[in-house]
């Protein structure tokens, strides 16, 4: 009995607070949607970033053919570094190096998809205590990683009047003491938007005046429409110290592979040994991504542009689509999209005085059409929606032709909604 | 100036405490190891439990034309749900289930290799504070993971004279309220043990009796030798709650694949829905192992029982080698595996007093004799070194003479070794 010190009578296993405080908000708000589709219509999801659900934005073969050669060479069963293969880690130095932000292996760490680089990112520049900055509306990871490690987010705003660029003032307003990391994301997962050269150089000045080093989630980097230029944030960052995120998923429509990396930028020498050193480390908590994705990254890389191309202009031909059809509906208020694969569409809630909010208009377009898009509250950003702009060109239509509906029967003037709320 | 709230006038990035607690022993002492081997004998590398890297041991050709087939099919290079395809899971549960301990596809979740099962297991079941219950000897990983998570471990000893059998008078005196898992390692990484059925049953009082669930680190599961029955822990359990971690990387031969799982066994319902929601969750941060090797499980699993059949007797022929001879040198009491691909041996260290400690043991071995083995620090266990017995026969024939010729060499007799210290 004395030896029992304590032990409890009854089993009591619980949960840890930290699985506790791990928190998907898509996840939540989707699953407390509890509608059925209308079933006279086919569901039309235009809710989830997988380019490869449709079937129509099919990897190129010569993607498929590097995975088989690296199966076929039987050099890629066994394990790799924990941060990757040095040839693998070489392959993707030399594809994003540029003079102006060098590249070596040593700057490349592989992971288990952008969002383990993201999580091994947080990990190393964050104790718990500190604070974020994360952008609203933005991608939900952020927040999810944040809050399950203990670190308090700080959104900074984003301006649909100037397509999503920072609030830099606001932004600026965040920075505290505890202020550890900046996340940037661009081209933006929800927004569809791609900063200008002179945008991202007044982020760079808000971070080195501030001393705050920063994330830059690139993982729809080069994913931009002909109009328009990418430019790699590290590239024209002359001290601010950078870790930048990417991987396979988006731009070479393989999502599933989870191969995402870490590409640090540091020219000053600001984060040092330490901060390599601990992301080093914490690869070897899980030890890296599959080898045979790693083995096959150098053809890989190597993919014809055409089929990046190919990509690109499905994508841009489909958000001018969307937006035109959107644009011409009475009470939405789509914002044009430069990149990535998504356009966010503002919702004139007073004109739709049926529906509390950008949740229940969600709901009853599902209800009604069939048709679902993720409503702004999953990006922290209520009154709008997001469409996924990868679905076939068809379906798209087909998607707004049926918001068209929805929209011209639940549409009321100011003047009739305030009729309604009088009675 | 207001503004800057503190912010600093200098850059000061510094890595976060938890990258600071991370710490891989091994990585550590072999690093610390610095020594060149000798020049004129091939290196002969018995340190890593990587079964790919001499190329005698391939996967089967059927495990490679099940990845070809999942890439062919292009039905998998999407994001699969983030605790892996339904069909893969069914296809582990259908794999493992017996009507001692059933399981379906609810109850296991696909994990980025062992290593991410054993992270997200612990993750779910311990807090900060807590402490866990770990092998001494054991796999370093256990203690680099709890470390980071601010997870307490304590140790329990194994019993070289008995097989390396739980001290369990020992892991029970451990036991206090704030013990939140046991974890234990059958068949065991390093010593190659297979505890009975007799045993197992003890451990399972032991955590019945004191409340505690167990971690059941079963990578080398179904890895024993003809004479020895495997028992997976939780065919055996009527009442403790297990989680059960394994992956493909041993047995089939693909360490680099990561792909791993958690099985869940709770037929009590004490784990309840807490822990397995708890354990969904944990999966979202970020999502998976690699869809490619998720669709070619069904068919990895159905590999010919004959592939299994040849590792097993190529790794038993091996042990019976490798222990025979080093069961005839003097100074040297290595302990005969019955499983898993390793096999420990004590060092009678009064007869070799030119070494400190089997690090320096492991040191001179490699400078002399250009063989590399872990010292049994590596595993928190002086006085023994590892030995990997993947390595093709003539390695490790040769070898083992080579590490005859070195312990003739410095062996002493106990008298001899007095006099030595006595001038
Ligand atoms: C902005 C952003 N970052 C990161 C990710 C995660 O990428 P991965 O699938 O490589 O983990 C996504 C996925 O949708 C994303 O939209
Ligand atoms: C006992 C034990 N558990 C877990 C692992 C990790 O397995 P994985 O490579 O699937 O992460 C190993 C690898 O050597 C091991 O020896």
């Amino acid at each position: 009995l004395g030896k029992m010190k304590g032990r409890k009578a009854r089993w009591a296993v619980r949960a840890s607070d930290m699985s506790k405080k791990t928190f998907n908000p898509i996840r939540a708000i989707v699953d407390s949607m509890k509608v059925q589709p209308n079933a006279n219509k086919t569901m039309i999801s235009l809710s989830i970033g997988d380019p490869t659900v449709f079937g129509n934005l099919p990897t190129d073969s010569e993607v498929t053919q590097a995975m088989k050669d690296a199966l076929d060479s039987g050099k890629y069963n066994g394990y790799a570094p924990s941060i990757g293969y040095l040839s693998s880690r070489e392959e993707i130095a030399s594809y994003y190096h540029c003079s102006e932000a060098p590249l070596e292996a040593k700057d490349v760490i592989l992971t288990s998809g952008c969002s383990q680089a993201i999580e091994l990112a947080l990990s190393v520049l964050v104790n718990p205590g500190q604070n974020i900055l994360i952008p609203r509306p933005g991608f939900s990871l952020y927040k999810t990683l944040a809050e399950s490690m203990g670190i308090e987010v700080k959104f900074y705003n984003l301006l649909p009047e100037k397509s999503w660029e920072i609030d830099l003032k606001h932004l600026e307003s965040l920075i505290d003491e505890k202020t550890a990391c900046l996340i940037v994301n661009n081209p933006s997962n929800p927004c569809g938007s791609v900063f200008s050269k002179s945008h991202l150089q007044e982020i760079l000045s808000v971070a080195a005046r501030q001393r705050v080093p920063i994330l830059a989630d690139e993982i729809y980097g080069d994913m931009v429409f002909s109009d328009c230029k990418y430019e790699p944030l590290a590239s024209l960052s002359t001290n601010v110290p950078i870790l930048s995120c990417g991987g396979l998923a988006k731009r070479w429509l393989v999502p599933g592979w989870r191969l995402g990396w870490i590409l640090i930028h540091d020219r000053r020498d600001i984060f040092g040994n330490e901060i390599r050193d601990g992301l080093v480390k914490l690869t070897q908590k899980i030890l890296g991504p599959c080898t045979i994705v790693q083995g096959a990254l150098k053809s890989i890389m190597r993919t014809p542009q055409e089929f990046y191309h190919n990509t690109l202009s499905f994508l841009k031909s489909n958000a001018d689509l969307c937006y035109g059809a959107l644009a011409a509906i009475p009470g939405l208020q789509p914002v044009l999209p430069a990149g990535a694969m998504y356009l966010m569409v503002g919702i004139e809630m007073e004109h739709f005085p049926e529906f509390e909010n950008d949740v229940e208009f969600s709901e009853r377009l599902i209800e009604e059409q069939s048709v679902f898009c993720l409503p702004g509250k999953c990006f922290e950003y209520p009154n709008f929606f997001r469409v996924v702009i990868t679905v076939p060109k068809v379906m798209m239509l087909e998607a707004c032709s049926r918001i068209q509906e929805f929209c011209e029967k639940h549409y009321q003037s100011v003047e009739g909604a305030q009729e309604e709320c009088d009675k």
